[in-house]
């Protein structure tokens, strides 16, 4: 019945959040002598929020919001030298090693002995095609789309393009908001594996979807392959 | 004989290097105090080759590699006030209105009558969507593929998915580089439409170009359905 199996790729294959917990805790460090955690995380969010419009999602808009957010922050007090960490801590987060989460490569591996496999990941393309490469995953992918909003119509193009019906569709992610509500919404089954951490932008309301009859959810990817089993 | 036709987007149907130039116009004055205007270009040029293979191209990247070459060529002297104009001058590029080039809706119309037409573009995905939007043509094209890069290697899978023969297969573009050199080395036909303003990075000698058997060099889009019927 199952025709297509779609993994998501950031927090759902290799961490992603983690890294950029880790680039904020720095960016609080930097911006001390102007501000307090909590103003800052409230105010760079609205910057990315304010952003995305233009920006879009990814490391570099992350990292001009961070520039912008302690220009503001500052009333422009931010020295150059601080601006350049900021930007060197962006730069990090596009050298960090890409590292999968724990039995995916496993997981993959079975999948995509039964059902043809695929890559749906939303961002920067040139971010996403490089930790595709660097994973190592990227031969296990019968084919793969980056695209820059994962929603209802991203989808349904996708699915068109394969011709492929929703109801032998499954979306394997982590994101409640990209991965779950607009497949469940186009009639596909979505398994749900969450993350430690979800980005604010990503958090929803995830009570009503628990009991939607194509949702599943699961810890780890070791519980897949059984739980398509059973679609 | 021709299967599918397609048309690369910045400087071949809508303007863009203009804009990146307009912008190093407004960068250079910014920097008036700290350097000279030839020194800061070649300055300019080196980040961004350097940060190519992390950042990737578009306007976001380049944003930022305005930032480190004011913040190195200033011994940190630029001030958070210039940073946020140099911020200020790239989100201008994402906001700029699309503008087409002379013909372009025509010669597309006209085209697009006779065969399929695509659309391949490289650079940021979330700006070439949103100027593929912006620029009204979404739905002159059959399909859209947005690459990291374009080279022999992206053509080839482009080709390869729609089961399209190298020989059956005309791209239109302003870039030798980009558009012409890869297509032309795959089998494929290469329309050239040289735009006034060539960015460092894509020119090439062009000279061996002119000589090639699948290659035609017009002037203008409006030259082109008649090209086109005599391949």
């Amino acid at each position: 019945m199952i025709e297509l199996v779609a993994f998501d790729g950031d927090d759902t294959l290799w961490h992603n959040e983690s890294i950029f917990s880790m680039t904020q805790a720095r960016f609080t460090e930097l911006m001390q002598p102007y501000v307090k955690g909590d103003e800052l995380d409230d105010r760079l969010f609205a910057t990315e929020m304010r952003n995305l419009r233009l920006f879009g999602y990814g490391v570099k808009s992350f990292t001009l919001s961070m520039i912008e957010t302690a220009i503001e922050l500052s009333d422009a007090r931010v020295s150059a030298e601080e601006i350049a960490a900021i930007i060197h801590a962006g730069r990090a987060m596009l050298e960090h090693p890409v590292e999968l989460l724990d039995g995916v490569e496993d997981a993959i591996a079975r999948v995509s002995a039964t059902y043809p496999v695929m890559l749906i990941t939303k961002g920067d393309l040139f971010d996403q095609e490089s930790k595709l490469a660097r994973s190592g995953l990227g031969d296990r992918f019968a084919s793969v789309e980056i695209v820059a909003e994962k929603d209802e119509r991203a989808y349904r193009r996708i699915l068109d393009r394969r011709g492929v019906d929703p109801e032998h569709f499954v979306m394997i992610g982590n994101s409640g908001r990209s991965d779950i509500v607009p497949t469940l919404a186009l009639g596909a089954w979505a398994v749900h594996v969450p993350y430690p951490l979800t980005w604010a932008h990503e958090q929803i309301d995830e009570s009503m979807l628990h009991t939607h009859a194509r949702y599943r959810r699961i810890e780890s990817l070791a519980e897949l392959p059984s739980v398509l089993a059973d679609l």
